[in-house]
């Protein structure tokens, strides 16, 4: 392992993540999206924007998916990523791609996934500091692809009726919402999370099906937190930890 | 008063409403409507799909707008909003104008309005049952004018950064966020209204600005329902009632 890198248990299958000091590192988001996606047994599933290959991980621990494939376009995330599949023993399931999201269906081919997922850039182009050129920006910002080629590469991969799963921030949700429709992925189930239940949400949970009927579920919202700074009981399943009281 | 009519009590600045019984009463959506309503003081105000006029009386308590028209166009509740009106003695201020609210800017003008709010019908053309033509299910319906007819009426009425404020149902969030985009009503603010705070939300109060700049500030929840069933602080505070145990 080089001297820059760490390495974190992430508590799924006994799974284990090599990231980069100072890089982006995986957090509450990818876990919620791994969560929040349902796979069909046996599914083809693509993962776009995949940094260090933590939703392929923990969607392969929570689903009987038979094929995932992790697109990264930034060379030092993609060659962990393919580290990680290795030492964590999925590399005959996982497989990753490096690339432009823009290109995965052309290497992948149109059609033929039953589930998208995504936690791409947060930040339009133009908004918040775009020089520097540090893997961790291109991670938050759209500087390569932005939503519309996330937006637009899900539904060119996923078959008729299949499921895109995208964790996002609320503030975007017009634009998202817009795009989707726009590329005939229409918007099924919303869930938004916050760090309290009074809380204003900070990540916004979206499930779309290629030319579904619209109709939008707004789910029960999801708390972080109870009250007291415990984690909510929730959370703990998704984390598939024991409560604190048990 | 007919005998087919109830008169009530509505809890703002002593002003009462008569409704017909049987037909679409007044519900906590107009007044959710009515206080996430901002109206600047000398601000003129257009209500679309006013009914009994039970919105503009709410903003006429809650704000200093110095003009209040609410379109109806069904003949009977016109009727009841015009009598309301007088009823309250509030007919200098508050205007009820009889006619479809897609005809609503030729007879109120163009972009002279600070503020538009509306409590369209819920259910899309083709949605639910749509015979029989009671004035009740008009009132639920997208029989004379569907949500795009509201949109397209709002854009025209508002000055340029005008406001326009809508509640609606979650489940038909995508197509008002796309269709408020597609007529430059850009979606600002927006606020999820639920029973209790753990429970899926049943109303969305949406905040958009004529030519506003693309980002949304999703609110903190409201709910209305404290988990051992008593009003919450902030719908006593709405409804400008006293806590129970105050």
């Amino acid at each position: 392992m080089a001297e820059e890198e760490r390495i974190d248990d992430i508590g799924f299958s006994g799974f284990r993540l090599i990231q980069r000091l100072g890089d982006f590192c995986y957090g509450v988001d990818a876990v919620l999206l791994a969560d929040f996606s349902k796979v069909k047994k046996g599914g083809r599933v693509c993962d776009l924007g995949t940094g260090t290959g933590i939703v392929p991980l923990v969607v392969k621990h929570k689903t009987e998916a038979a094929e995932i494939w992790g697109v990264e376009l930034q060379k030092k995330s993609f060659d962990l990523a393919v580290r990680n599949m290795e030492l964590n023993g999925v590399s005959d399931c996982i497989h990753i791609l490096h690339g432009d999201v823009k290109e995965a269906p052309a290497f992948l081919g149109e059609g033929t996934f039953d589930t998208v997922v995504s936690n791409p850039p947060y930040m339009a182009r133009g908004g918040g500091l775009v020089n520097g050129g540090t893997e961790k920006m291109i991670a938050r910002h759209e500087t390569s692809a932005g939503l519309e080629d996330f937006i637009k590469a899900a539904v060119t991969l996923l078959r008729d009726r299949g499921s895109f799963y995208l964790v996002h921030r609320p503030f975007r949700l017009a634009d998202i919402i817009v795009c989707c429709r726009k590329y005939q992925l229409e918007p099924k189930e919303m869930r938004l999370v916050a760090p309290k239940a009074a809380a204003a949400p900070n990540i916004v949970l979206l499930h779309c099906v290629k030319r579904g009927k619209p109709e939008l579920a707004v789910l029960p919202p999801l708390a972080v937190y109870q009250e007291d700074g415990r984690y909510t009981e929730e959370i703990l399943r998704i984390y598939e930890r024991q409560s604190d009281t048990e």
